[in-house]
């Protein structure tokens, strides 16, 4: 699959021409994909924009297809923990979600909603939002979120909604338009990078996913220039939910994280 | 309705405390609430969280309860072209939502989704989604966004990732926790503000909109002092989806907007 | 619009040679289409199946345009009980709705969601599901129902989601398949009845509605012959919500019904 | 966890009395819980109502833990054809979902979701969609479904609807209020088998859970009496969705399906 050659090449020249250094960022993008490499994936095909932009201007990607790896389902963060045998996500989480100012949330549709690898990863990220850092501020706070989904017909919206929601409700950024997605007419139909889909030709999928892109690099150029969220009025350290009459105005110094949602 | 007063007063402390000024910034607030005034509204004793935070910290804000207004549903920027007698939204647009630097969209929950008041404020703010900026960008870039809910059972993060969706969509920028709401127990039950909900009591609650507060505040700080949303990458002018190879990459001068989705 | 004449005819003659008859049973439409009469409404032009179908077999059908009546927003039944000067909900629900045994809700799609009157139809039903049949079943028990959905990108599913979820919850049956919609790929482009759509041409929207018409039509055929849902096991007046311990196994005789949800 | 005794005396002596046989009736039940046996699960606390209520009536019932089992994410009916080794999904198919009458989804809420292992299940019993009975009718068409929900805070009706939407998008009824569930208020607090919930004593979660399994009981019961939903208008075999201007209306004896949705 190719977008077309020339809206290829804008991309390319766009991020070429770009004056602003990204290339201290990383970003990691889970793909929710039901099918195990090397088969390959349609919303993998779409993710070539973020890709192409991201790389070229720098930034280290990540590109985690869920069904590669064991990760067994559960809200905790370390299964074996759980009596599960292997659990892969804590070094994914360690390595390449912790160090990322980027994190993106791929995956197709089906019946209208999100695969079970899109829910099983939000749930294996859940599990980490109660930390918090030195501020006092969830994890995920100064992170820069997103969603690309595709489908052979209807749920782009509904599925971005749900990822959305997640990735803010955890403490991610959630730049304008960043529900990037394709999928085609009601009914049995070509997914994104069939031959004659008409995906890749989409012009506002490819122009909403080039816009998605850039306002993600923009904001996680300003979060991470800027130290992260400023630390003002959204630290856990300045309320004590067990209490009945907090929050306790009088502390202030790191501590004991409160629990998170 | 009160939050227990310790909680007020922490909230305004951290207020007065602020060492940041954003009295050059604007908000306007749209309560979905089914009654008109002055019948109380629920969601609007959760509001005055939001309301208070940013009043003291010198926000002017502007709330609109739509069911006070004569507001036609449609899709169109003014509905007395399209054959209804009045239309307050384009006044209330441009006096309020053009000039505002926070857009925020409140309302209680019915069968566990959005009242229609809601929706019909998404449909007419989306209706002046097309309309651009200097840099080609959409007309709410630029803009911060948040959801305050109430109801009296089940659906906050349901509506709240409608809203939200909604939001980012139209090009606002949805800051870390931005889901703000209150609800009970499942079944009939006390509404936020009845006296023995325990909605005001509830301290997840209160913390979640102190924070989506102060959240949102640091976003429409950063953009307005950014002046906006950086332009480089997101711009309509970059491309012309009627073209069969767009975009067109000589051409970088203001013109006619492409249309929005 | 016209979908292709051989799939008209077809579905004409089934409904011709059905040897059920069901000219004992009314339906009623709503659809929440934003545009007024006499301006023509996509979804309409969908509507025009199961319309057809009903209409040979003898059903009854009543269509209402939401946007063409005075219909304020609220969960009581009478809204002019609450200071509007107006409601022609009322007499729909007492002429259309009441002796229906078809309850269909119709709509377009805005971003990704319901219309407004969409939503407000749905409150309005709400606010009567508190009433109870003398076998203290709620109202809408013994009443079929299904969702017809037309947009020009994006959003069947989603919102044939809310309004199937809707109305079961008062009460109404959803035989398999009542989710009909129709959408377009992904991005701007033509509505339903646009000449160029294709949505009347699409055999998998117009076999799913045919589907769903019979079986809304199968099922309010049995309901109404068994004399509705059969009465055991379901009935409010079995359950006495405010007392700490009912449910009161004594009491069986109809009274007041207890409070709907 | 128990619901109150009275409550529970109430709903046993309800079924132990129904003059109506359930006992030629199979249903199976999917548990999404994140928990894997022995490990007891807040969803399976609710369900002893449903399982109470159709075992005393005669119903075989099967309770299906997914987590419990090696069932790999895919839409294909056997995913040992596709890269994995094991493959449980198959024979749960076989020996319960087949026979079954009765079909109900359950499972808790993560971040106002669905868990994993409730969109595992859809995915894969949507891979068993395209099947048709001898009526060209889909193989799910004649059973009855029904969703049951726990968390500790909101998300309950959402949940429901989408998966009662998957359910009566693949051919399964739904019968009135069969959206059954339990959440706390919003904010972190006990789950549904907690000590101090207050779940098994909400009368409403109660009432509206038997409500469902009566609910699902009638439709179970007609339609097995009535041979399935009655065939007349809904076969497969009178589309041929390859053909440019089916439907074959000549066409009327069994033959390969069309492929479904």
């Amino acid at each position: 699959m190719q977008i077309p050659s020339n809206i290829q090449g804008f991309i390319e020249k766009q991020a070429d021409e770009a004056s602003v250094k990204y290339d201290d960022l990383r970003a990691v993008i889970f793909n929710g994909t039901l099918k195990r490499s090397p088969e390959p994936s349609h919303t993998e095909a779409l993710l070539s924009i973020p890709q192409t932009i991201m790389s070229r201007v720098g930034v280290k990607v990540d590109l985690v297809r869920t069904v590669d790896h064991v990760i067994p389902p559960g809200v905790w963060p370390d299964m074996t923990a759980h009596g599960y045998e292997e659990d892969d996500f804590p070094k994914i989480y360690r390595d390449l979600v912790e160090p990322a100012h980027i994190l993106m949330i791929a995956g197709p549709i089906w019946l209208g909603d999100q695969a079970s690898p899109t829910r099983l990863i939000i749930e294996r990220l859940y599990a980490y939002s109660g930390d918090v850092n030195d501020a006092g501020q969830w994890s995920y706070y100064g992170k820069v979120g997103g969603a690309v989904t595709t489908g052979n017909e209807d749920g782009g919206k509904h599925v971005s909604a749900q990822v959305l929601y997640a990735l803010q409700h955890i403490g991610v950024t959630v730049p304008p338009q960043t529900d990037s997605y394709w999928n085609g007419e009601a009914g049995p139909g070509d997914s994104y990078a069939d031959p004659m889909s008409g995906g890749p030709e989409n012009a506002w999928t490819s122009r909403n996913t080039t816009f998605m892109t850039w306002n993600i690099l923009h904001f996680a150029r300003i979060l991470k220039d800027a130290g992260g969220v400023p630390a003002y009025g959204n630290s856990t350290y300045d309320w004590d939910l067990s209490m009945p009459d907090h929050p306790n105005p009088e502390y202030r110094a790191p501590s004991e994280p409160s629990s998170a949602s």
